[in-house]
């Protein structure tokens, strides 16, 4: 399979069951099988929605598909200007090694260039050294002296009601 | 000074100067004094624009602002929802120890709530101890395990431009 033998293009709501599908199997590749709590049918009304919450792309061979990249909107006040986060990018094992997941990357890295983005995140786990070479390879660095809190469920609950 | 001596209130274009200002003070805190490239008119156009790409809350004595809490929202494919990232939390130095930067995170936490996003989420410098202490008291869990990496600039643009 070569580069030419795919093509890439924006997903829509028929998409949503391919959508959910990757979302599981990149969960279960980063060894959180039953975190996906949501369904295609959330992602397709999603999808539908005036405003989708994300953009996705997938890649396609033929009417296969082999991978996905789903991104939103972020923003930067140090540059006051938008950025774009991509939250996933996964590529099937059997078509892994044939570029699907750097032209993803890249069509990405287009839309950022193309809407003045300027700038595009992503988190990585600290155990997948092969996507960090990877992403090493086209430039990107990591934020090394940062870390992302979270706070969620009852915790957040708590946090919104309590006052002093 | 009491937490019954401040209000919050939700910005609006006419605090873009008030903003900027919290802006180059947090970043001089960040030890980034040099990196903040916005200005208060791109502030007030991006406020003013029917779909702000942030939203941002300050705290108020009378008419003395004391912080600023900015954020925007993000999405999680494992929870098919919305969140809330909080990019910029910081309260000016003489107006800490008052409950300030507590009350903006509540009412952050509350609109996360409220908008059914269930999940808040920021990033904390690693030296930032008193944020850190600050975080976990309200229940806040760090993303140890996980590496924000970043492409802007040329390397955005090359990999961009890129062709196999």
């Amino acid at each position: 399979m070569t580069s030419s033998t795919f093509s890439l293009r924006r997903a829509e709501p028929g998409d949503a069951e391919v959508i959910l599908r990757f979302i599981r199997e990149l969960a279960s590749y980063e060894r959180e099988p039953d975190a996906v709590e949501t369904s295609a049918e959330t992602l397709r009304s999603q999808l539908a929605s005036p405003e989708p919450p994300f953009e996705c792309w997938l890649a396609w061979r033929g009417a296969e598909p082999l991978g996905f990249a789903l991104f939103f909107q972020n923003y930067s006040t140090w540059r006051g200007r938008t950025g774009i986060y991509l939250e996933d990018l996964y590529v099937t094992p059997e078509a892994r090694g044939h570029g699907i997941g750097k032209a993803l990357l890249r069509k990405v890295a287009a839309l950022a260039v193309e809407r003045s983005a300027g700038r595009l995140e992503w988190a990585v786990l600290d155990w997948n050294q092969p996507a960090i070479d990877f992403y090493r390879s086209l430039g990107a660095v990591p934020m090394h002296d940062w870390t992302v809190f979270r706070l969620t469920a009852d915790a957040l609950e708590r946090c919104a009601r309590a006052h002093d």
